[in-house]
């Protein structure tokens, strides 16, 4: 390589996709725009670079260390690394103007500078909704965030998943009714139980100085299995008298009730008192989506609801609800799980050769067919058919048209289905009419 | 305010819309990105982090200042400032991959810190469209480059506007027949031709050293008008005998030729020997574009041809035609002009409102609009009839269903245009049937 050249290469933690896979890419990212669109959801699209008093204005901790951060003049920013925080700092500084409750989504791309490691990326899409309430909130939100997530992950061709379903009301007056006041480790502690196991949440509770009696209690509780309607039945037979427990009961009552109602089917979603996010954030329903046959991958789309969105920067109170999709990481994982394949994506539905001496002719058989709405490429670059009939192959474009001396003689187009070999003379209107 | 509070604010130069602006901005994107596939034009999305030393790769200047940088870890990074270094990087790296002519488009934001003014943004969407070829790439692709602007403009609901076209090489080998050998400041000089008039353009090639015939040469050249035909007509007859200016005119013909065959109407595209583009990278066919009513908003859409796209980063010779359009400054100017409008701008169709007591009938109205593919949402949340009919009309909602004890008891809806303010009782079907 000569000395001026410099090699062409992108950042580890980055994802960059072929063509092919970024169309499977795209296609999956709209078909979660318009479902969130469905339900009534209104787009916003917010600054990648904010200043950093308002993104870090929670206090740093995990985050501030990850965050990209630098400046530029005398201003100090960041980029930010989700889009909850930008979505607390847009309700706040845009109150007056938003109608409330007011349903946002917002698909972006955050970042993370995290330890680089396999399946971790830097620069990640998040795709996100919340319901923010002006003041008050009503529970049945809780119950339609997951008809969203049913409707989103139908869409994308997933038939298997379950949406686990959750109070973290239930748990912390759990939590009060055996003395436990400060729950946020235990919590933490009942997170991992999928990763560590029994054991290993019983060792970290003991670490945390939880009586014997305690962990007898957190083991019996978090054991608790069968229907919905048995697991509710169970706890309300735990007779705690305790009134977060009792508020976080009656919630998780109403939304499974109305989560039924919101056409999710009963082997969709589950109560799984295990449920309890990682984040102090989540105040009451916390949700979390497995799909059935890939547990490994692990929840493909998490959330809950919150008692104040945005604290740091109003006194408004704005309960809220929410789910995020990590959908650069689960793209990913569905692609290394061969879950999901490029092949056989394309765009473009014809190309359309035309041989030496007919590109007239080419190009309006391309006017005529985009007129129709059907998406094509004429070739004018001239070569070897075998040569252009292999492009049209790795591209994945379904048809090719050719047109030479004798189809132009008749006004004909030698059209041909790429998958098939199957080959014939017809005019362009034929062609249109097939393909529609 | 307390102290704990930071004041909700973005950085200057940083766009944000409110929703019902987004839903616009996101719809034209959306149409500007179908009509790139429609041409066959394949999706790339590249990290807007990357090594410093790639996106600098070919020398600072201007950008250089303007570029966001910094460095996490010991890593050299930067923002991106445009999607054609990155394109380059991209084709150079994946070379291997891809399938030439690579057509390719890219919607993506991009970074300059610019001096802050009005109109002005430091993050900003690039729409960009190229066709590489692999060594070479057929004069045609750039006839039909044209078609792809007529048709988005066309669909972003435009009619009068005009592609202007010119080819460096024309004005190249003009100016090397008047002893003109560096032309890139002359050039810079034309290119502002609409900013400083024709005398403005004068009195800087007299600081540039050009001779006074030199300068009154260049004076006739630009002056020339005409039809298209008749422009060509006129270059011709000039006569000069320089081997660049004669491959410059025959591209010309050319694309003058076949841009018509792609079917542009004579009325959108004009040859216009005054367009340049600043930048010394196009080596052949230029276009800007302008809305003919708007003619202070300046080029809505520009690019041009170039010999080799990624000299920086690979030997392969890569020659491309592409452009771009600004949009977030186009959308900015076109709201501030009053072209286009936010009003009446809605996702959400249908905006069902249950009365105390008939949620479950509310959300069995919403399942069924959903499922028809009608965007809905159910307000769940209460409150005064008039304070929701209030919140329809400011999110634009255009219908709105009521279920109470009446509607329930003959399994009918209250069904009200919010525009017309007509209001009839009909089932979920009818209302069905009635969107459809």
């Amino acid at each position: 390589m000569s000395k001026d050249i410099v090699k062409p290469s992108i950042l580890p933690g980055f994802m960059e996709l072929t063509p092919e896979d970024q169309i499977l890419f795209n296609k999956m990212l709209d078909t979660i725009r318009r479902n969130y669109e469905k339900f009534g959801f209104l787009p916003i699209d917010t600054p990648v670079i904010e200043k950093t008093e308002v993104l870090l204005a929670k206090g740093g901790g995990e985050t501030e260390k990850q965050i990209y951060r630098f400046e530029k003049g005398s201003t100090d920013m960041s980029l930010r690394f989700d889009l909850t925080v930008p979505l607390a700092r847009y309700v706040a500084q845009h109150y007056s103007e938003l109608s409330f409750p007011f349903r946002r989504y917002h698909v972006g791309k955050v970042y993370r500078g995290e330890r680089n490691q396999k399946g971790r990326f830097r620069e990640f899409y998040q795709c996100d909704i919340d319901i923010i309430g002006n003041g008050s909130l009503n529970i049945i939100n809780d119950a339609e965030i997951p008809s969203v997530i049913y409707s989103t992950f139908k869409d994308l061709g997933f038939d298997s998943f379950t949406i686990m379903i959750n109070n973290r009301k239930v748990l912390k007056g759990f939590f009060q009714s055996i003395d436990i006041e400060d729950s946020t480790f235990v919590l933490r502690a009942i997170d991992k139980l999928d990763k560590i196991g029994i054991d290993g949440v019983e060792k970290e509770l003991k670490s945390l100085d939880i009586t014997d009696n305690a962990i007898q209690r957190i083991k019996e509780f978090i054991n608790i299995k069968g229907s919905n309607e048995e697991v509710l039945e169970e706890l309300n037979n735990l007779g705690i008298d305790n009134e977060v427990f009792k508020e976080g009961l009656e919630e998780l009552f109403e939304v499974n009730k109305y989560i039924n109602l919101f056409g999710v089917p009963k082997d969709n979603y589950k109560i799984d008192l295990t449920i309890a996010r990682g984040l102090d954030y989540y105040t009451g329903t916390v949700y979390e989506t497995f799909l059935d046959e890939y547990p490994s991958i692990g929840s493909v789309c998490s959330g809950g609801r919150y008692d104040d969105l945005a604290t740091h920067y109003t006194k408004q109170k704005l309960p809220g609800v929410g789910i995020s999709i990590g959908f650069t990481r689960l793209f990913y994982q569905l692609m290394e799980a061969k879950i999901i394949k490029s092949e056989d994506n394309s765009l473009t539905k014809v190309l359309i050769i035309p041989m030496d001496g007919f590109i007239d002719n080419g190009v309006k058989a391309a006017n005529a067919l985009r007129e129709a709405g059907i998406y094509s490429q004429v070739y004018v670059d001239g070569g070897k058919i075998g040569k252009i009939f292999n492009y049209a192959d790795k591209l994945n474009i379904p048809y090719v048209i050719v047109i030479g001396q004798e189809e132009a003689e008749n006004n004909s187009y030698s059209f041909r289905d790429m998958k098939t070999g199957e080959q014939k003379n017809i005019s362009i209107e034929e062609v249109i009419k097939s393909l529609k």
